[in-house]
């Protein structure tokens, strides 16, 4: 594998999700795999989960790592040619990246959607730059439209927990105060398309996803009806996707947030979130307390889809 | 060992103190005991002391070590339940610190007395958080009410310095322009406590420490008459602790301030300060550039309490 | 080796580039020789392409890295005596300086000139502070009035590219929105004038670098007949020398942007800069993507000074 941003650069998942199961039985295996390669980590946003999961990963193969915060906006950089660089822009990324590729060996990015262009958003602007300039490997960390490292453990955590072959798993939309990025659920969505579970996708008039992520997904707008009989019920707020209020939030009805009474119509349903989570807005104390909530595992999965993308970058650069 | 977070913790200090003179002697005696295994440092305040001498201590056992800053107030945790998180707090500890601890084996927390509660701060609200829910050893890096990594190398450093077998040892308070939490002068003081060193605590009427710290301590208010035949001068600022005044300045009375008058009393005393220091407030330049300074090996032996205290937490999780 | 500072801190040049070509051919043949050793780079001003190479070389090594960033003006360090320490200076320079030193085997400092008195830049205060009190092994990161690790990298670049025993090297001044620093034209001066190549510098009258930089280098204010016949066109904009204008832009003229017209007139050079580069007033887009541009493998340079450096500071520790 050379760069990582998406389902496909995976390949067949089931033989990503045994890898990943061989990591988890023994997550030092490996740790002569990234003897004397260096990760380096580049943050335009900030991060907990991902910067201690990847960099815990990167360790577990035995890599040396270095982690770049970029402060949203200080670090501008021109991508423009034949401008007069007298401004407050002091680098040109047509230098910078090349240089930070010549550091290491394998690049991280952290990217988000910024809501001021969709078009620049969903071309993931910054990331393909990367790709293109760094003359590394690189793989996003959550970039403007997809989180594909949440997603794949998402994935290993659903089948670790999975009591039946084809679960249903209903992804749903919350309320939150703040507008959210399109990515994780973007990104959950093509990674449940990949499967052969039954997928359903629930959220109000309004909030839908780009066609090209919801694609084969049954869309239903009547929240109770999608989770009827649901094994796992993923919530996630984000913010429009249509072209006329993009990047907004046009609703904040908590009658979408999960509850008792949302999950008593499932299949006795795991309850599933990326984290952070805003508890009473996406969820109820109870139910993300409850037997039934698994995003404390599915949190410490990340290690463990990080290594294994790691790994097989590691193995297509020895 | 489990948790590191007082004196009691490290069990006979003769035993430990053995131990951190096998580690002075050689520091990468063990350094295959923590292969594999990772720190995370998590600072709600700053640190360059404690940073430094901590990942380094960790680095000697062959840890990997992860670094968390928290700027005060930038990440708000929600600790209520119930409440309907639609402002600024962004996370629920609950969520928060079972995913941190989810990435790494040892916890070690910076968290100071914020002097907003002064029951919050005596019942180490932060630090107990991290104990109950992180699933991991969490040792404390300075907490509201106790240092005690610096406590230890106090105690290390009193032992290598000392000429008799029970020297004096005098814990003074200085005048400093901020208020200071009492951690240090509450750890140094349960120490000393458990030594069989005479042991007197002088500071103006009003700055009187927690009983429980105090404990068999004796207190006297006269300083010069509390420094006569010290073989050790422990000097530090604190905020008043009653409940009237807690977490207020209200001397910066320079009389205080340890001299070489002061000095002349003592048994020709070592002076001793945790660092930084505030000169001519705390300390005047003659006495800490003095001969009898040890300010810089006090501060060099941090990393050696640092590291019994790793090295007995990792043969804990071994 | 014991600091380095500048030139003559690595001896006979021929000796240095010898290793330096021996470590960039096999970067990990001295990967035990930091075993067990600790950098400690300290950063007074950010850093993107020095704090990544040095790190990278300090790894390729097999040392344990720690990292500082200290804002300019955030850790006010008191250095006078006498001062009585009420007001925002919260440590004293003689405790700080030589803690950090306990705690580490090898110290990298980046202090920049602040042009607040030309007296304490061209005196190097900060940089010769850590060397006098912190007890270790001190090397310069940039500091006030040079640049060493990117002149030593400039140097391997040339030596790399040079097709003739003797290039003709020019550095010319170009223009810059803000006022920078002048370590790196006269660090490369004093690095050209420690080899047999012909050297000339260029600028606007008013830009006189430092006489003991200079030294027996050719200065010609025409930038185009100083560019004729040139191997390699080294750009950089400084802001003013003299005791009048000290620290000053006082001159913005394009004219002096190295474009195709002014390349046309050498020996088919090749173009450096040390990077960040600002396009359109330093060097036109089409000169510094053109295929005479060797920006890139100049900054990747930098791994290497910094590991030749690294390995001469540790074998002299050994």
């Amino acid at each position: 594998m050379r760069h990582f941003t998406n389902v496909n650069d995976l390949g067949d998942l089931k033989v990503a999700l045994h890898e990943a199961f061989e990591i988890k039985k023994d997550r030092f295996k490996f740790v002569e795999l990234g003897r004397n390669k260096t990760l380096l980590m580049i943050f335009f946003n900030s991060s907990l989960r991902t910067r201690l999961s990847t960099q815990k990963a990167a360790m577990n193969l035995g890599m040396n790592v270095m982690v770049l915060d970029i402060n949203q906006g200080a670090w501008k950089l021109e991508t423009e040619r034949g401008v007069i660089m007298d401004g407050d822009k002091s680098e040109h990324i047509l230098e910078a990246i090349p240089v930070m590729g010549s550091y290491c060996d394998i690049i991280g990015v952290r990217s988000f959607a910024r809501f001021e262009s969709k078009q620049d958003d969903y071309n993931e602007l910054i990331l393909n730059q990367f790709i293109k300039y760094s003359g590394r490997p690189v793989f996003s960390m959550e970039a403007a439209t997809r989180h594909p490292l949440q997603s794949f453990a998402d994935l290993i955590t659903i089948e670790e927990y999975k009591k039946t072959e084809r679960p249903k798993v209903v992804l749903t939309w919350a309320p939150h105060p703040r507008p959210l990025p399109q990515a994780v659920p973007n990104s959950f969505a093509e990674w449940m398309n990949a499967t052969d579970y039954e997928f359903v996708i629930t959220h109000p008039k309004g909030y839908e996803l780009a066609p090209e992520f919801v694609s084969n997904a049954r869309v239903e707008y009547d929240q109770m009806k999608a989770l009827e009989g649901a094994d796992f019920v993923y919530a996630k707020s984000w913010a429009v996707y249509n072209d006329k209020n993009y990047g907004k939030v046009q609703n904040k009805d908590r009658a979408w947030t999960v509850d008792a009474e949302h999950m008593a119509v499932t299949n006795n349903a795991y309850f599933m979130h990326c984290l952070p989570v805003r508890r009473n807005m996406i969820v109820t104390d109870d139910v993300i307390e409850g037997p039934q909530s698994i995003v404390i595992p599915e949190a410490a999965n990340r290690e463990i889809s990080a290594q294994v993308v790691l790994k097989r970058i590691l193995e297509g650069i020895q």
